[in-house]
């Protein structure tokens, strides 16, 4: 984190973000499921979707982008499915409404999925994927999101960041936790490269004509007046690099999320003022026992993991990471140390705490 | 293609393959099989899997590499799950019959997953997963492979290039079919630059000490004697541009087909001759009516992979393609005008069929 950050105590951010959420009329449940994912982000070392984003819930649940009183209405089910409408509430808890169903579905039927329609942000995908690890299942989410990235060979944004989680269990590894946007770089990143005046890598974003981009402000900017041009996706430009195969990994989780669940897809997402971003989510899981034990599948996912980790760096590199680990130890850390918040975000809370009259979350000192 | 090519009657190339593996006793089923999914990646533009492998194909049965009597054994099952041991055979008719069942599995409970075990090369991963598309189920493939890829920030070989397939059936678009390895670029592509004399693109590939490689000869030698290096992940070299997204789907792979049947992974996975290659594959199918109807579904799919082709394209470029576009209009040019096959690829069938007495494939004039 390039801003100094304030620790705070994890628990103490939960209540806190609960709370202000409980005020503005959520259900405890809900409330309490949208701070645990939001702070989660934090502990895993993401801050872009973690408490950072609470003032603009706040707002969206103010204004009406986001729906308070929302309740999920499952609009189709069977023994290994489930189709759930979000009626534009929060995302966070009709996504855990959803994947806890899912979980249950799949520990008595093998697998089993579940779609989300007209949501709004869910935070972490690999919240909901993970899940499904205490009940020996692989789980797995997707959203999609507003159009930002541009297909191999074109140059408007068709396809959104579309993230895909994927978590298994092991032992003493954890989990292998994979959650990853399907373009090259979020939004974010290229934000944060505008803030610091740096050039943008080649292979991260193109111009309105469909060519190399380097200056963040320009990309943002053609994002925002939708003028062409936009993020590349995993692969980077054009086929050299296998960037087809991010544009067919954004495309499938389009599939999945929206045209699975009959909703927008693509250029059709928008976060438009005054309605619901209107996206729509994926969630999934496969029970280990239809295969095998799933104590030997945990010892053999430690094995593989141990391996993997301790496999040599390349030289100038100190070590090799397994998805998810970075994001457990960081957990680890917060855990004792407290959650770091940048300054400038922890402000902001304290400006929310003043103005929702809510006790502020405890500094770690 | 850059060699010459020779254009040959589909069917009867098929026919040809296929007698080609009945003459070494495999069963009629089988040998159509197999000679089926080689068939098809020539048609479909991928002649890296196609019949350029028969020779390789015929001495792996020859010298017991792949066992001509394999009978797929269903070790478990449920009503939506079947774990199977490929027993060293070929790896085509096993897994079209595993994912046959998986197909059947799906239509009635929504759906289904299945793992192979002790298995060989399937050829490509899309075959299976098209599969699925006739019954409106979404299909799923994967298969590891013996190491060749580094992990980000590794430099030895821990992961296989371990494809990943997807198929969602459209309408008048045809399908959505994604079929992508994980890695940056497969060994063979490696091959051709080495042929040509070309340096590899930056972020294909590294050496014994994990820094970037250009040299093909490097690379292959480098892997054929595993002194370390190898190719980089989908993303390329380190994290800036995704390398750690690509390894952890190459991982992933690695869990749904390796872990979850109890087989070998990663570096454990290695083309000794004596052996199998001892690899394993993952299928799945989702059915689409459990969510909404496929009617609606496809016809949802057509307006959105219509407008992903007919988006602007970049400035230079052509056209904008969805992952199967490319392969569906290879397929309908070879129903007319014959499969290409390359000319030193046509002279080695020929001498499989003087060998084995088999009658050559018809040539189109």
């Amino acid at each position: 984190m390039a801003e100094p950050a304030v620790r705070v105590v994890g628990e103490s951010l939960k209540d806190f973000c609960s709370q202000v959420f409980g005020g503005m009329g959520l259900s405890t449940e809900d409330a309490d499921t949208a701070a645990d994912v939001l702070v989660s982000a934090d502990a895993r070392g993401i801050p872009s979707h973690g408490v950072a984003r609470l003032p603009r819930y706040v707002r969206g649940l103010e204004i009406g982008l986001m729906r308070r009183d929302a309740e999920p209405e499952v609009l189709r089910e069977t023994a290994t499915s489930l189709l759930v409408d979000g009626h534009g509430g929060m995302g966070a808890p009709v996504s855990a409404f959803t994947m806890a169903r899912v979980v249950e579905k799949a520990k008595v039927c093998g697998a089993a999925f579940g779609c989300v329609r007209d949501s709004n942000h869910f935070g972490i995908a690999g919240y909901y994927a993970m899940m499904a690890l205490k009940s020996d299942l692989i789980g797995i989410a997707m959203t999609n999101t507003a159009a930002l990235g541009v297909p191999t060979f074109g140059r408007v944004p068709m396809v959104g960041t579309n993230p895909i989680a994927f978590a298994a269990p092991a032992d003493r590894e954890g989990a292998f936790v994979l959650d990853m946007a399907t373009t090259v770089v979020t939004r974010g990143k290229v934000e944060v490269y505008g803030r610091s005046d740096k050039s943008l890598p080649e292979g991260w974003a193109v111009g309105a004509e469909g060519a190399s981009a380097s200056d963040p402000a320009e990309v943002l900017h053609n994002l925002t007046y939708q003028v062409g041009g936009g993020i590349l996706p995993l692969g980077g430009l054009g086929e050299t690099l296998g960037g087809h195969k991010g544009f067919g990994l954004s495309v499938l989780v389009d599939i999945l999320c929206g045209v699975l669940s009959g909703s927008a897809v693509g250029a059709d997402i928008s976060d438009e003022p005054g309605s619901s971003a209107r996206v729509s989510h994926f969630f999934g899981a496969i029970r280990i026992s239809s295969f095998r034990d799933p104590v030997s599948f945990r010892s053999d996912m430690d094995a593989m993991l141990s391996s993997l980790r301790s496999s040599p760096p390349a030289e100038g590199a100190t070590r090799v990471y397994f998805a998810g680990l970075k994001e457990r130890e960081s957990e680890e850390r917060c855990r004792v140390a407290g959650v770091p918040i940048a300054q400038n975000v922890y402000d902001r809370l304290l400006r929310i705490a003043t103005d929702r009259d809510v006790p502020p979350p405890e500094v770690v000192l």
